[in-house]
């Protein structure tokens, strides 16, 4: 009944992040040098699952991949076999798919099943734990916000590239005495736009869970251009929004006689302080995709290994049904079932929102 | 009536660029070390000529900037002294206020006055030298598109920038199978992205000089499809545009309810492919105001310090009016009267474009 | 008695660091902004309060410095107040001056001296805190080494350097079949070499904490070749050793004829594999500075912010004789009491080096 | 006779390059994609020749190296098969083994060879053009010292590794007073010290053209403390020499007790400034082979993919026995006759050493 492991599987959903392919690399050589099991990779995650569409992991296929963003095993952003699109007659219905899943996993003598993603992915995982598939997840998340672990890998990489792109715009800002908005990720939670925010010297940080007045900016921006200071930078993150105001979606409008691009909250807090400061003028960028991508940050190609090695440690424990995590500086486990939908956002009244105040970062509240 | 250079101004105009700090300082160094000059440094360009607002220039001023992008001296991107806007009976009219600037000169002793810009800050240089001052011009345009100039500073740093950002993008697009568009600099010349996807890898460059069809673009993707690649990569200028089609103008609509951005080129090709792709998705990233700022890249400080000390020798010359410039590998100096308003662009049947379409790059045409 | 607080003073003591300068700009903010305290910083560590030189610090002088390298404060790294060289009757001697620093502190009407160092600083720190001056440590060893805290800023800096510089190696390792050796710093402790290892994908790892058998290096090299693998990389912290051996001190010898340098571990390790591996050239890269200078990375930015924030807070609660510290992910403070004269080396038998052992590396034991 | 070119075959010799990937994937999609010629390539240079060690070209095999320093056909530094080392009657004997490289090339039906490689490399590659084999010549140096071309691919990035070395420098000088020794690569020119010495900021820049006088670089350095800057940062070339004094030669002495290396250039002016100079700090660093590695620089990307697809222009023209060569901003083409032998190196009379001193950069002189 205990039967022994012998092989095992790995599957990417969601979002890429940077660190991925760390972790493959990093389970795939436990799994095998140290264990002495079977690795296949599933492809497009749970796509790849449904298609029983799979490579052989070797260790020469993660050989070169450490430093790399991305993933090696593909993935795909919605698939959910619990409510998956499919063809029946002729027709696309939404249907439960999973026990095709679980058919595969048996069919390939597949043990165990290592899972990367975020809070849908893992929702998934704990339901197929849930019908009795042995699982093991890894969290990933750029934002930084699943609970249940202090840091995910990725997201330091991020805060480098957010960083980097700050102190670009600094020298900008000041040859030409402007306002330099920068919009980045965070839709849930201003992870990312406060340490990159703290770590870029930013002026003016806007997050999510702190809802800003608009006054409060104005005069943060007046205040330094009356204490010499003739330029401001401000990172938003994307959830930002002013108080009592509504998140602002960032989206082309594809039906438009004009492709237009309904501006996210960055475009609309440049148009709001364009009407109310005259003397600067004020610009946007949009970082986007090019915060995930490119090369892993050392910090996070030591964490992803970590992680990796640690659900090869459930593995060989037959540990299942969790997931790994960082708490404080120790790699621990912790259940799927209790994890997952819960969201880690930042504490208004936290240590790192009050040492942006003490260095006189505002918050605009 | 000859008589000896004891005091030189500075000033830089136009958009900021990495590489004027660099130049700066190689005037400062070479006028002060080498023969022994006063220096001083208009601040924001013609506006500070025109209300006498200067700073002195030492060694120590222009220490430690060689690396810094931007422009210690400030810079404006639109005045012009020959038609200006001044207050008068209190309303705003436009008029030629080039005597002020002139007595400005005359009254702080300046001999010489070194202008550092782009085509529309040198036209300015060309109108003071008619109308007697002594003046140097330093050709600065990122875009690389001054005629007479085989390369600007700044160019190749923003060309790295660039060729950066799509390193990133091939993570994600790889990762995702995804169409990455990348929109960069360039209005009338095709330059930075002709460059930049020599250098990143893309698959599809669009660029003003040849407009490009749409159904090409298409079928680029869709061979790459064919053919196993699963991605692909596009940059485009934001002057490029389709054959018989407008450039696409990327602003802000200030006034609308929502505040909403009219979507640049890239955006309208990201909706343009949505409606012709459908087994990838479409992504398109507008790299903006990053292309200018950070460091400024050592080969970009090497030419910046070779300008700026050209420059003094024009000077010590008293070889007024000319602007100094590469040609090949030689810098050389060109009359002002011979360069202004002609455009460099790239050559539709050049080396470069034969170059990239050898290796299977795709110009849309 | 309790007097409030209106004046501190600041120094950094030892080698320079990346972290420094974010931490005397957080200090120094926090103090003027949020409490209006006055703030001065003594140059070169306990050698400007010795001779009582000192600058007023300001907003404007911690003012576009968080992200540079080094200290604004200068440094240096043998003053010992406690056992200073001075002149007396013509002669140098060491003697206690420590009694002079304490009038200056007087003299000056500082009643706080924040101290920015490692082991040998804060010694002096807890002594001056004995003769009765108020006194807050910050803890600063780029090697990680030091006990109480789990982290030192520029730590991580120093491991992105070497990382970026194990990428660099492998480059040239694959293309020759070599086996590059890479020397970095940790005398006592193999924190850089181990974390950059993991993140650089270095194959073998040697560090103070685990002596290592020559045998098993070359073993592990031929077992690589063995395996398709013709080239290897290797870092080596400049304290590590052979068993049984001691460490190879890395000095130049200025008196010989000839310039010549005894090599350190790194030479020694290469001249040795070269006897027993004929089959691959052996290459070493001796990191030394490069590891210390440069830009402070976003993580270190935040951690030194972080500090010196908590510095300020400590002096607000006037809790004195402390030293701020991070434990897991709280700022916490301990006393400096308790910290001197405690290294934290890496456990042999810790996760980090059985994560490490899990993918494959071998520390040669 | 003139029969059509239906095989071409790669080999790259010498050390390792950045940019010789981006040549391998010019030259093998312009001959598929534009030509449909096969494409072999030899490994490790003229050794693989010898073994008819190859593989099978592709665009599959090219894909994802453009950026990747190093190169995907190995290399190696000594082999030369007109005087190579083989064992002949349990003897290794040297002797001209060019006639088995021959027969392979025929046996394979190889109708060109392209040879990227130095100055030895190119020697062989005229030597077999004399034999009557169809070779194109392609340059590779790092150190830029190849007569006939302007610029040779990996210089660049080399110049970008040294210049960010020095920027790091920088900090740890200026915080502690010192002066920081940089060694540099350029055994018989001065182009990457001087190049890199100019961009980032060197006091002194030391090359093999421009033989040094130690009181000179003491005199500036003294000089620049007089005037309040209390560091300097000297860039060394490893082929630099005292006037009236030999070259350096920076080697480990593999068979003495202790593993000792003999300081190069860079350690013994170090030693010889600390007699000189009392009140600063003297250190040595030594960049080595970490100016090789990592990824080529935007430029050389361009550079490079520009040479390659001008040596299948050549192939298609039947223009055999050359060389491809960059002058001013045209790709030439030479004959490999004309261009071995000779070197480039820096005319102390140039410009590039002009702009260095007009700056104050002082050569030693």
């Amino acid at each position: 009944m205990n039967k022994e492991i012998r092989k095992i599987a790995l599957l990417t959903g969601g979002g890429d992040c940077p660190g991925l392919n760390a972790v493959i690399r990093a389970v795939t050589r436990t799994a095998i040098l140290k264990h002495g099991y079977e690795v296949i990779g599933y492809k497009f995650g749970y796509r790849g699952l449904y298609n029983n569409d799979y490579i052989p992991m070797t260790t020469k296929t993660v050989s070169g991949i450490l430093h790399k963003g991305g993933t090696i095993l593909y993935s795909s952003n919605k698939d959910n076999l619990f409510d998956y699109q499919v063809e029946e007659n002729g027709k696309m219905v939404k249907k439960d798919v999973s026990d095709v899943a679980v058919e595969n996993l048996k069919r390939e003598g597949v043990d165990v099943l290592v899972i990367m993603g975020g809070d849908g992915t893992l929702t998934s995982a704990r339901d197929f734990a849930r019908k009795g598939v042995n699982v093991i997840g890894i969290p990933k998340t750029i934002d930084n916000d699943l609970a249940a672990t202090d840091l995910t890998f990725g997201f330091q990489s991020a805060v480098n590239v957010v960083t980097e792109a700050l102190d670009r715009l600094h020298t900008t800002a000041e040859s030409h005495h402007r306002v330099m908005i920068l919009e980045v990720m965070g839709r849930n939670a201003g992870w990312i736009a406060l340490h990159s925010g703290l770590a870029g010297s930013a002026d003016v940080i806007l997050i999510p869970e702190i809802p800003y007045d608009l006054d409060r900016v104005v005069n943060k921006i007046k205040q330094r251009s009356n204490s010499g200071k003739q330029f401001s930078i401000i990172v938003v993150a994307e959830g930002a929004k002013p108080k009592g105001g509504e998140v602002v979606v960032n989206k082309v409008v594809k039906d438009s006689p004009d492709p237009i691009r309904l501006g996210g909250i960055g475009n609309k807090l440049a148009a709001d302080l364009e009407k109310r400061i005259s003397d600067h003028e004020i610009r946007c960028t949009v970082l986007g995709h090019l915060q995930r991508g490119g090369n892993t940050s050392a910090f996070d190609r030591v964490l992803s290994t970590r992680y990796g090695v640690a659900a090869v440690d459930l593995i060989h424990n037959r540990d299942f049904g969790k997931m790994v995590a960082l708490q404080g500086n120790k790699i621990v486990s912790v259940s799927l079932e209790d994890v997952i939908g819960t969201t880690k956002t930042v504490d208004p009244n936290g240590e790192l929102v009050r040492v942006a105040q003490s260095i006189g970062v505002s918050f605009g509240d």
